[in-house]
């Protein structure tokens, strides 16, 4: 077993704890937080902004502009070339699961990888942010709705692609109706075999 | 078990081979071109000309006029209320697998369903062409062009949905990185907990 897993996932879904549990199914280093702890620590950018830069694309060239002045990358595509440099050197120590940051895009060519989409139905979604957050349903539906929308326009922006196409994965599971531990078990098996 | 399995699937991607392993593991009948054959006998239809209107879209307003006439419904339309009637009859029948023919939205409402989205890489699929039809990779290449061509419009005109896309499906599997074998027992395990 030499691949390193990518786990994509809609905000909800289950996708982090799958993550985390087919890390410890295979015995390997889990990344989510920590690229952002990396890069804050290698860039000098302060890890709240980046948080806040990852659910953001340049849309505002007069921004930009205020913000940056002319003739350097826009701050956001800045910390996007930052934060594939952790991803890379993270997944060049060997076999690991990383979680969002475009990092299926980012190790696409030289990397042994197993790529993972993980979405599922609002509903769950909705009844998982009411349990661990304490939203009501509404705000929780509105939670979910700009997250998607978010990480959408990000991952089209830095990628070309579209986010939730099955092509750019090897597996796409709904964790409505397969499961969490399904889930883990399903992708452990496959990338351990 | 009560469900419906249904499979969409890329041209070649192994689709079929999968779903007639999934009714033999869950001991269920397997519907393929069964579909096409009963639409046949039910709407007088020939079987071929059923075999090519799944592959084609309504696109041509005065060919349908010419054809048709005026204040009827497109022949391909036509062609399409009778093979989801038939689907339904089927789906009624009891535990199932269905493999094509938009199957996963013409029972999406009212049964208890299962929905599988089969594809895999070019090279893969290419691969298979060429083994089980002798044709050239380039031709084949053509083939699965045209073919993913064809049957996204179709889908995209009866659905209003993109083909592909995972949010239709329970599951969604590259053949090419997991496996047929894979795929089959995957499915099986998931559709008979």
């Amino acid at each position: 077993m030499s691949k390193i897993v990518t786990i994509s996932r809609q905000y909800a879904s289950g996708g982090s704890a799958i993550g985390r549990e087919v890390a410890k199914l295979l015995g390997v280093p889990y990344y989510d937080r920590t690229i952002i702890d990396v890069t804050a620590k290698e860039s000098g950018f302060d890890p709240k902004y980046i948080e806040r830069a990852e659910q953001t694309t340049t849309t505002s060239f007069l921004y930009n502009l205020a913000m940056n002045g002319m003739y350097t990358q826009p701050l956001t595509d800045q910390l996007f070339a930052a934060e594939s440099r952790v991803i890379k050197t993270l997944a060049d120590k060997g076999p690991c699961v990383i979680v969002g940051r475009c990092a299926d895009y980012v190790l696409r060519d030289d990397y042994d990888c197993f790529h993972v989409f993980i979405y599922s139905t609002d509903k769950f979604r909705i009844d998982r942010i009411v349990e661990h957050d304490g939203l009501s349903a509404a705000d929780a539906a509105e939670v979910i709705k700009q997250k998607d929308k978010a990480r959408r326009r990000h991952y089209k922006y830095y990628t070309e692609r579209i986010w939730g196409d099955a092509a750019n994965y090897d597996i796409c599971i709904n964790t409505a109706t397969c499961g969490l531990d399904n889930a883990a078990r399903i992708i452990s098996e496959l990338v351990g075999k």
